[in-house]
Parts: structure tokens; sequence; C-alpha cells
């Protein structure tokens, strides 16, 4: 066993766009496990665009990355030691842990993965906290109705791409946008979306989405906030949904996240925009679970995955997040399993 | 009985601040009533800053007034001749009718008020659609829990005034928005508000929203919109509320419509922003009714009035709310009852 540990460690604060120089590569050991611990060989890295808010000092609804400190994240592993009774060698497991090539932990601290139906990446995104979010944000904040008109906004990411999947599943007629023609094609093409709208080369995205939603806008799954969001916003049918899922539009703290006020648009309708974080719903994680599962066993539902190779490239593929590179879930493939 | 009857009506469609200039009072002959039509004379006007929408073109929750027609809304009002059974000479009533010194109508387009324990003109505001608003906008949409902080904005106007003090009733830390000293004094020391903060000579709005609520705002009932809205959604806690009532910083088309992204705030806080319609409840009114008369006769819920005199005066008591020089309710007394 390759006996050199690594981890990537954030070593400042950006101001506006990151880049790669806010992280560093640094060996460190690799601690034996101890009684009821395991050491786990990390297979796949998640990167999430609200991992940009935890590069900031400031307070919010997780804690911010600790300087000098190693960044912590969803991610699956192998057990390749244990000393627990709970966890064998050859198992694979799932947990939020630093971004290390190996880590020691507590058993406790990260789940076994049971079933193998399905590549052990699903378990980071549709199988995840991804198809968590937008199970639960379109079903229970959006409770979209048949017939109705859903809109996405990153449609083609990782949580857009599985809300406008399960919006058809529920009946509902769905408008994605998107970055590219690429993901346009693929959304209308092979994800069943009713139309996608390129807002990167659409003139006028007010007007292409009054086309593309002749009765307007019952629920907008909002990822990104800023110019776009303000465009839907305007397409608001009466008692319309929100569910507030991302603002990538702010990460970074572009000029985009300053606009007209949206309140007006929300009382003419009596709409309702909600914030809401996937941890609120842990207690119904198994019911969302078990859906996603049957969906996908089904076929009728489908993930993409844009996955990265090498431990080193992480804060790369972090930052492509934000340059709409990925097409579904962006993961960084660390390590082969063992077995 | 004075035979001469007057309308006021809209002339243009003002863009802006609009002006005296909007209106026109036109003289017009008085319609006998008809079988089952009454005559009824104006009593008291309401004039209220939702009106503001209606003098535009564009569709909104409810029409825009006609060019050359008359401005219509809610009355109060005495039958003097009858053709209805249901109606005699004398009764009191009230409804949704153009702005005339006389209106003949269907007996059935106005309600007859019965209790007469309180001055009419309660019925124009805590005893009807203000006090409503306040009621359901307060309990159904912000939901105060006993200890929590509610903050309300134009907090001296005909429905934050009630707001606050039903919030009190509810055992919430009530903290209020308004702009004279003399209305801060009036919340604070007749209305029971625990703190009101005056925008207009606060240098930092926002610092002094802090010191006022040091354990955050559970529920911002949102009368305003604009910078008065942004300073107080940047001090919500987790899982907030925030009804949206009104939006008068945006209705003359000002710039403060124009601001930070809210998106943001609320995913971080998974609070819920929710466009109400006082219509929209019209099922439970009785209810919202009750509980209104029962704080009001306990003396637990005063209500104010700003009561301008004669009917050529309702547009420039309109205009005045946009001016800010109302506290409580404004309303324009018409004529005296008969009897």
């Amino acid at each position: 066993m390759n006996t050199q540990n690594q981890q990537i460690i954030l070593i400042n604060r950006p101001e506006g766009v990151p880049t790669e120089d806010a992280f560093e590569l640094r060996n460190i050991p690799i601690d034996k496990p101890e009684r009821d611990q395991v050491l786990v060989k990390t297979l796949y890295l998640s990167v999430d665009p609200y991992m940009r808010g935890r590069m900031n000092a400031g307070k919010s609804y997780i804690e911010p990355f600790a300087l000098h400190e190693p960044i912590t994240g969803s991610m699956i592993g192998e057990v390749i030691e244990s000393n627990s009774a709970e966890l064998n060698v050859g198992d694979k497991v799932q947990g939020f842990l630093p971004w290390q090539l190996y880590n020691t932990v507590d058993a406790k601290a990260v789940s076994k993965i049971n079933n193998t139906n399905v590549p052990l990446s699903a378990y980071l995104s549709v199988l995840g906290i991804t198809g968590l979010t937008a199970y639960f944000g379109l079903l229970d904040v959006g409770q979209p109705k048949k017939g109705e008109t859903v809109v996405v906004s990153s449609a083609a990411g990782a949580v857009g791409s599985i809300v406008g999947q399960i919006a058809k599943i529920k009946g509902a007629r769905v408008v994605g946008i998107a970055g590219t023609d690429e993901k346009i094609a693929h959304l209308e093409n092979e994800l069943g979306f009713d139309k996608a709208i390129n807002y990167n080369t659409t003139d006028d995205l007010q007007k292409a989405l009054e086309e593309a939603c002749p009765n307007g806008v019952d629920v907008y799954f909002d990822n990104v906030g800023g110019k776009i969001s303000d465009a839907v916003l305007s397409l608001l049918n009466n008692f319309a949904r929100v569910p507030l899922c991302g603002s990538i539009s702010s990460y970074n703290g572009e000029n985009e996240a300053f606009g007209p006020s949206i309140q007006p648009k929300l009382l003419k309708t009596r709409s309702t925009m909600k914030g809401f974080l996937i941890t609120d719903y842990e207690e119904r994680f198994d019911e969302g679970l078990r859906h996603l599962a049957e969906w996908l066993f089904a076929g009728k539902l489908k993930y993409e995955e844009t996955i990265a190779e090498g431990f080193e490239n992480a804060p790369r593929a972090f930052l492509d997040l934000f340059a709409g590179k990925n097409v579904g879930k962006q993961l960084v493939k660390v390590s082969d399993p063992s077995k």
C-alpha cells in the first residue's frame, strides 16, 4: 500500500472568482486506525457550488472552511483497514470528510453503501444529496401539479437535470435554462425537457421564456439568482412557488446579484419564494432515496456525470462549476476501488 | 336633497409620482334606483396605496382604472332611497363603488353594517379590509410565535399599526419602522411597540435594526420593499417568514426598487417570502373580524385614523399616502350621516 497521504487545504479566502491559488496540496502522514476506527481510501470526491460560500469567512448555514485546513465535502471511499466490527475491508462507504487520499475516521462517521446495482458514483449524485435536493426542493417546496409549467435554471447541472426529470414524471411541462447548445440538445433530446433555452445565445431571454411558457410559470426552481431569475420571475402565475436551491450568480460577488426588487412580482402573484437546505429533510431521506431508486431502475430518471481524473485536479474541477463546464454532477475520481 | 351628483375620474396615467392633475371632478346626474336597487350617499372613502397600481395600464391582480371613468374603492355610505326589500332608508352599508357623492346600485352590491358600537369609519379600518389584511398576513403568512421578533415597515400606517399590536397580543417582540419622530413616539408610547426606528433620521438603518433586534428577525411584515426591506432581510433568522403586503417603494417607479438580490438571504436562512392578497381569505373573513372585534372591545387593539374632509380632497388624501403623512388609516369624510 502507498503510505503517502495528501490533503488539499485552503490557503487564502478569495475575493470574487476564486482561482487555484486558493488551494494547496500538502503531504501528510497516514494515521493508523484505532479501536472502532477505519482507514478509508478516497474513490470519488463531490465538488459543489455551495462550497464557494464556505471559502468566505462569514457565517452562513454551514461553517466556513478553516484556513490552512483541508477542504471537506461529500465523498465515496473504500475501507482498506478496519478496527471496527461494523465495517470490513473492501466495504464501500460514503461520508462528509476532508479532501485527503486517505482518512482515518470513526466507523460511525461514514455509512456503508449496500446497493451495488448502480455505479458507486451514483451515490454522490442521483442517489445522494444531489438527487435528494432535487426531490425535496421540487416536490416539497415547489409542489408541481400535473399540467403546470416548471422552469429550472442551471438545468443541465447536477440538481437541475434531476429536477426537470422529476417534474416530467409528475406530469408538468418543463423548461430548462442552460448555457451551451450542447446542454440544450441534451436536455431536449435525452432528458425529455419540453424546451430548453441557451441564455448565452438568446438575445432576449425574457421573450424566449415567454414563448417557451405560453401559460406562464407555476414553479421556478432557482439555482442561480441574478438576471436569469429576474426574467423568470416576471412570468410567475398566481400562487407560483419558487424553491431557492442555489444562487450561483452571487457566490463570487458579481454584479448580477444586483437587480430589480422581486417583492412586487411575488406580491402581485401571491407567490411564495422559499429557501431550503437539504439537511432539513434528513428524516425523510429514506423516502426520497426509495423514489429516486425506483425511477432510476424503471428508466425514468437518467443521471449525468462529468468526472475529472486525479486528486490534484479537484480544485480545478470545483472552479469549472462556475464556468458552467459540467453536464450533470461534477465529480473527481481519485482512485479505483481495490475490488 | 341635493340633486347634484359628482364623481372623480382618472384623466391620465401618471409616470412616477402622481399629482392631482391625474384626477378631475365631474358633475353627473343622479340615477333613480330601479327595482332591487338603492341610492347610497357616500359618507367615507378609503384611500389605499394599492390604488397607485390601478392607475397604470398594465395588468395586475386587479383591473386598472379606466381612463375618464371614476376611481373605485372601498367606501361606507347610507341608503337614502330604497327599492329593495333588503335595505331600508337610513341603513349604513359598505361596498366597493365608484368615487361619487351618490351611487345607484343593486342592493346586493353593498353589505349592511349591523354593529354600531364603534364609529362607522372603523369598518374601513380595523374592522374592514385593513384589519383583515393585518390579521391574515401576520397570523397566516407570518405565523409569529411567542418570544419571536416581528419587524413591521410602514408601522404607523393603517395595516402596520394593527400588525404590530396583533403581534404583541401573540407575545412577540415588536419593532416598527416609520418615518417621523411623531410616529415613533406614537408606536412606542401608545401602541406598545417594543421599539420603533425612524428611517429618515437614522444614519445607519442596518445598525439600528441590529440593536433593536438582538435576537434577529423571525417575521418581517413587508409593506414597503426597497432599501428598508433590504436592511431587514439581512437580519433574518433561520426559517423566518416574510409576508409581502405592499411594496410602496416601487409603486411610483423610484430607483429604490433596485437593489441587492434577496435570494441569497432567503436561501441561507431557509426563509419564506410570500405575497398575499386579502381577497384570497374571503372565506375566513368572519373569523378575522370576530377576533379583531374581540381585541378592539377588550382594549387590546387601538386604531388610528387620519381623516381628510370633503369629497374634492380625496385625490390629495390619496397622494399624501406616498408622502407618509397619515398616521393609521387614511380616510376621506364626504358627508355626515342623515341620522
